[in-house]
């Protein structure tokens, strides 16, 4: 097996893993409600919407690490393990993540499409 | 009103808080999640049970707190809103809270009573 044939095997690993998934889906609702209630001056709790993961983890060129036959929860589910993953190998740290969910300018579906872009670019070097 | 009933009523408004409460959620469910990851050696993603916080905020004093017909749903979320309003003070890190959550003596809610018992500690101050 090649280095990047390895490389994308290991990818699809973590994408797929549920440990991470879980994981990762508390660590973005903190950091989710935490833009949000740095952004409004305002105590705020929300969790992300499974339909902007799955739209950003699209954006983000996921997709092609993942099994032909996923649904949305799937695409969704792999944007968290991969952040999750990141965030415990300390490749991305909570600040990064809340800084770039407030960014105005874009959507939150856009927002986490960079978060994802950024965390598989640390990963994949 | 003299300076306890002050303060008495100052965290009565902190605990019935609902935003307070939902940032709460959000943080304490991260927490927890990476207490059992650190605990297990594994990623774990899992949200805190609400009969394990209102448990606590009984155990910990903070019944008394709030009005007196309230259902187990509001008892957690007091909990929530203390450690959540306590986080964003900067009066509990991330770190204390994994630290006591981690403590395998003790039952869950017992540590979290212990949490909420330091988190209002440091509030009274």
């Amino acid at each position: 097996m090649g280095v990047d044939q390895q490389k994308s095997e290991d990818i699809k690993r973590i994408l797929t893993n549920k440990g991470f998934a879980q994981f990762g889906d508390a660590l973005l609702n903190f950091a989710y409600s935490l833009a949000l209630t740095e952004t409004t001056g305002k105590p705020k709790g929300a969790r992300v919407p499974d339909k902007a993961l799955a739209e950003a983890a699209v954006k983000a060129g996921l997709r092609k690490h993942l099994p032909r036959r996923v649904g949305r929860g799937d695409i969704a589910n792999c944007l968290e393990a991969l952040l999750g993953y990141s965030w415990l190998q300390k490749n991305l740290t909570i600040d990064e993540i809340v800084a770039l969910l407030k960014s105005e300018a874009l959507t939150p579906a856009d927002n986490f499409a960079r978060l994802a872009e950024l965390a598989l670019s640390r990963l994949e070097k």
